[in-house]
């Protein structure tokens, strides 16, 4: 059965792939499994119909079938359960890459997305400068740690997982702002997933949409 | 085989039950499954022998023979796959249990911990009120989507599970705040969730940490 995903009708990334469908178009390309996608405005999120898929009116979510799921790590979850390629067969491993992903989503995200928060939001408060240095100092503390951690691995944990996938995902918010690039093992090893074929084919396809919507609007 | 986690010797909260190992006992006391605990301090968690259990430096810690893992929420969906009573069996059911986990660790908790290091860190700060109505308000609106999704439901989906072990946990870091309160199915569901055997008996072992190590102290 082929699911169903959604995603922004205009990203606000304009098509650099910081939108979370990345993740999951990404995850898809991974496993092989081919996949349609529901664009959607801003508005058709807050909408009663698309509540109904997720309580907190966000993209993306995961239908197939009976099935309809949201909350990106949990649709990476699910492939990755299903399909073969992205979670390791031997338990422990298994339980260490998923340890990963929490840590991507949980340990890693926060202080990430704050930062993009406010970079976005606070830019003309007077309390601008001030706030985004305690940011970047919390987003530079976890980066030299998952730095420490991988060393001179390709990987977070033996081979590539939905770990990584969701830290690389984490690590690109991060953009031009130049902090992943104090560690070179960190822009190396965003640099070796973005090279994967199945990362340029998601990458690709979300760049299509935002090229297309982008010039008929 | 028994396992052992990592708490706050001096947990910052005074007894109330707020840090994240207060999920893991509770997880564990919902299976029935007994536990060693290792207390420590501030100073230890930074040390490369606890480095070397969570790269981040952070409690709770789950050992169990040669499997070490982190972060509060691969712990709890390591234990909920091992034994019977916090996921569901049918599998749409619980893919659906594990989306609520990631919402609640993802989408829930992030504006609620961050309004909590805002309180604790930035009160002497000119823009405090500023930026607490700002935090208020992300919090008030992932509140009122909360609400709404559970209308006049025991739990986020069918029966008790991880996930609601997850999102209680979040509610709870609120404390006197009010903002729960605001929403009274949601403070019902709290309490229904503190009724708990098993949330009782890991409540008064991390009480009794906190009780014993003060008095010591």
């Amino acid at each position: 059965m082929i699911p169903t995903i959604t995603a922004f009708e205009r990203s606000p990334d304009r098509g650099r792939g910081l939108a979370r469908d990345m993740r999951v178009r990404w995850a898809l390309e991974e496993v092989g499994q081919p996949y349609e996608v529901r664009l959607l405005s801003f508005g058709d999120m807050k909408e009663p119909a698309h509540r109904r898929l997720n309580p907190f009116g966000q993209i993306p979510t995961y239908e197939e079938g009976d099935l309809a799921l949201f909350e990106s790590g949990a649709i990476i979850l699910h492939i990755a359960e299903r399909h073969p390629g992205l979670l390791p067969d031997e338990p422990n491993a298994r339980a260490r890459a998923i340890t990963w992903m929490f840590a991507a989503l949980n340990t890693v995200e926060p202080p990430v997305f704050e930062r993009s928060l406010t970079f976005i939001l606070d830019r003309d408060k007077s309390w601008y400068a001030d706030r985004m240095a305690v940011l970047d100092e919390r987003v530079h503390a976890r980066l030299g740690e998952l730095s420490h951690h991988l060393g001179s691995a390709d990987w977070l944990d033996g081979a590539f997982s939905a770990a990584d996938l969701l830290m690389v995902t984490v690590l690109r918010r991060l953009g031009s702002s130049g902090m992943v690039e104090k560690f070179p093992n960190l822009s190396d090893y965003v640099a070796r997933a973005e090279a994967r074929p199945a990362y340029q084919r998601a990458f690709g396809a979300q760049l299509e949409v935002f090229n297309s919507t982008s010039s008929a609007g």
